[in-house]
């Protein structure tokens, strides 16, 4: 494959994660040590940055600053979510993007996110090969829905899932204080994946989690699941519930939508999600005491908690991209590939064609959810349980977290 | 003061911290090893567990998991809210209390609470007096909520504004991705007193924290406070708010317990709690995208996040209530005094009496708070940063919390 000298460009996209900033650094740290790229640049929130030339010179920053990226939440570059048009219905943005890739002579596109940005990746990648210029497009994982296709998982869930495993214990330590009992209900993040709210069965094989684990992947019966309470409260005077925020009845509506639901017992709008629905329903019939608690933005953020493997491996992920696509190769996705060395967890990157990851969602296998679809096997954790191993190493001033700080200096 | 031998209790009441088990451990650890002590028993569910004599053998323990409870969140004997009588009207109780002490020759009574646990452990005090069973009382501190009285802090207040100042950084980070902007409402625990609140200032202070913050000590104003977040708004395009759980109009009610409010346009009682409340008056307001997080009971049982110092301090305060007990002292609460050594912060215990302590609670100095009522001064910072320094020691078995399992053996 020929060399190809040129800038390139990294966006980040969709939901943040914990860890999405590690894959970006692998990019910018590997891309700038790389004598064929000649400059770096960021793209202010994703494919909106390049549409409206809004690119940061990666080069211009304190390296320092840059290494604090593998310990810093969220999208420090900024996210969009943009959805691309089809070009053969409307090419406005794709001339856009070709110009201002022109204009900075960029020939290589990282884009670090989710099913939807896997798909705005693979509608650049195409367009840039039908109009004849050069530019290598891969794509970066990153989710914590972990539903992308065709990897063992995704970067951003193995953290998300050590915060909701780590947060079920402390609260499960919390909710069964009392004499008098209680009802704790966590709604977690995954409107059509379980695999956030599965993570919460890491707690309970270390003792402190939840009885009752409701996924996406079955249809929800809101009898079925206050038998299912009853039953638990009778025995033991305590339950713990973990529901995905996407539960659904049969028909497929979801339950945090219900309005007028005979059995919810209420005939307005639910204005605090889905764990106060279900707490004040369970309240209704039982008298117990009821907590919801929707773990919300903390789980996707909470750096604090994140996984070292998921932190290596997101940064593995950004630098993998940069060498094969370096080493001539385009129009993939990077992807993970679980491997046992020594007897132990390893994992290693193999790339997937952008066509087949784009906008498929991969859902908790339906053989890991047992037969009363209110918990998950041992095979989920089997799974999950290696993904958490290790402390982030996140930097401290004054016991509180010391985040990256980028200058942004335009190009 | 005459040597005095016999048994003792320990019990933990309201709700659990992050450190109580702390104090506990400092309690039971110290009896344990002081020969005047015949034997440790810890009551389970707090005074509801001597009524009942429910009563654990602490010696039977196996050390190594007493000394996890350093790091254990919640109140590993159980916990209860159970309002003593005036023994004046009914002195049923305290004959009760009476007769198990004297069953198992229990000549010093630990109680580790906040406000009511203090006026409980008052009333049992002056009742053995009374009637002439010598019996050594102490109150051991504790309450996220800060508003003990007399003591520099509470246990449990430094770990639990560690967690939210960290909490509220890492949303920040999230919250400040999209190129749309975002208005994200906080909801803070705190009924009458809003430091807990304040110590989202501290995220401030480091880059990232809330715009606005609203405390209990002052009275909320709904137009001002939609005033405030559309200023920010238009200066910012994200406007970070936290509240307390506690604000209240002028008139002393309850801004969450609103319900036909004609700001709040909606005509029914709420289900989410505030966040939710607000998150939907702000969004009929300016249109923005918002979101509402409750900390819930998270920000107290967040060990994970603990301030090595708070639970060094929890440890000591349990120490020094079995130590001065030992040594001849009744009828006190444990308290904390700031000191500077070589210009840095240090921490020394005193004592209280229990009269003074029980049912009085200690707010946010009004100094403290800016003078349009949305913000705290450098004051509160500089009085809580020395509070959440250093990490905990938790152990982690396959990098989730291993926390004291006790086996319980009643007496």
């Amino acid at each position: 494959m020929a060399e190809l000298k040129g800038a390139c460009i990294i966006g980040q996209s969709g939901g943040p994660t914990s860890v999405i900033n590690a894959s970006a650094y692998g990019v910018i740290r590997t891309a700038l040590d790389n004598p064929n790229i000649t400059n770096v640049y960021g793209a202010e929130h994703g494919i909106v940055g390049v549409l409206n030339d809004r690119l940061f010179d990666m080069g211009q920053e304190d390296p320092k600053e840059l290494e604090l990226l593998k310990f810093t939440p969220s999208s420090a570059l900024g996210s969009c979510r943009y959805k691309m048009k089809d070009p053969d219905e409307d090419d406005t943005d794709y001339k856009r993007i070709l110009e201002v890739f022109k204009k900075h002579d960029v020939r290589y596109f990282f884009y670090n996110g989710g099913n939807d940005s896997m798909d705005t990746c693979n509608k650049i990648s195409k367009y840039m090969q039908k109009v004849g210029y050069e530019c290598r497009v891969m794509g970066v994982p990153k989710t914590i829905d972990n539903d992308l296709f065709g990897t063992d998982h995704c970067p951003g869930f193995p953290s998300a899932a050590k915060y909701i495993a780590t947060s079920c214990m402390e609260v499960w330590q919390d909710a069964h204080v009392y004499d008098k009992g209680m009802v704790c209900i966590i709604e977690i993040m995954g409107r059509h994946a379980g695999w956030l709210t599965a993570a919460s069965a890491l707690a309970y094989e270390y003792g402190c989690g939840p009885d009752l684990i409701y996924l996406p992947e079955t249809d929800f019966d809101m009898e079925q699941f206050l038998a299912d309470v009853d039953r638990i409260w009778k025995e033991k005077n305590n339950v713990m519930v973990a529901v995905s925020e996407g539960i659904h009845y049969a028909d497929g509506s979801f339950v945090s939508e219900a309005k007028t639901s005979a059995t919810d017992g209420f005939g307005h709008a639910q204005l605090g999600g889905l764990a106060a629905l279900l707490a004040n329903i369970v309240k209704e019939r039982t008298g117990a005491k009821v907590r919801g608690i929707e773990l919300s933005l903390l789980q996707r953020c909470g750096a604090h908690l994140a996984s070292e493997t998921d932190i290596e491996e997101s940064f593995m992920a950004g630098k993998a991209a940069v060498e094969n696509a370096v080493a001539g190769i385009t129009d993939k996705m990077v992807a993970f590939e679980r491997e046992t060395v020594d007897g132990r967890y390893a994992c290693k990157t193999k790339l997937l064609n952008l066509t087949d990851v784009a906008n498929y969602e991969k859902k908790v296998p339906i053989e890991w959810i047992n037969d009363a679809h209110n918990g998950v096997k041992h095979e989920f954790v089997d799974y999950a349980l290696p993904l958490i191993q290790g402390e982030t190493k996140m930097v401290k001033v004054d016991s509180l977290p010391r985040f990256a700080k980028l200058k942004k200096v335009l190009a």
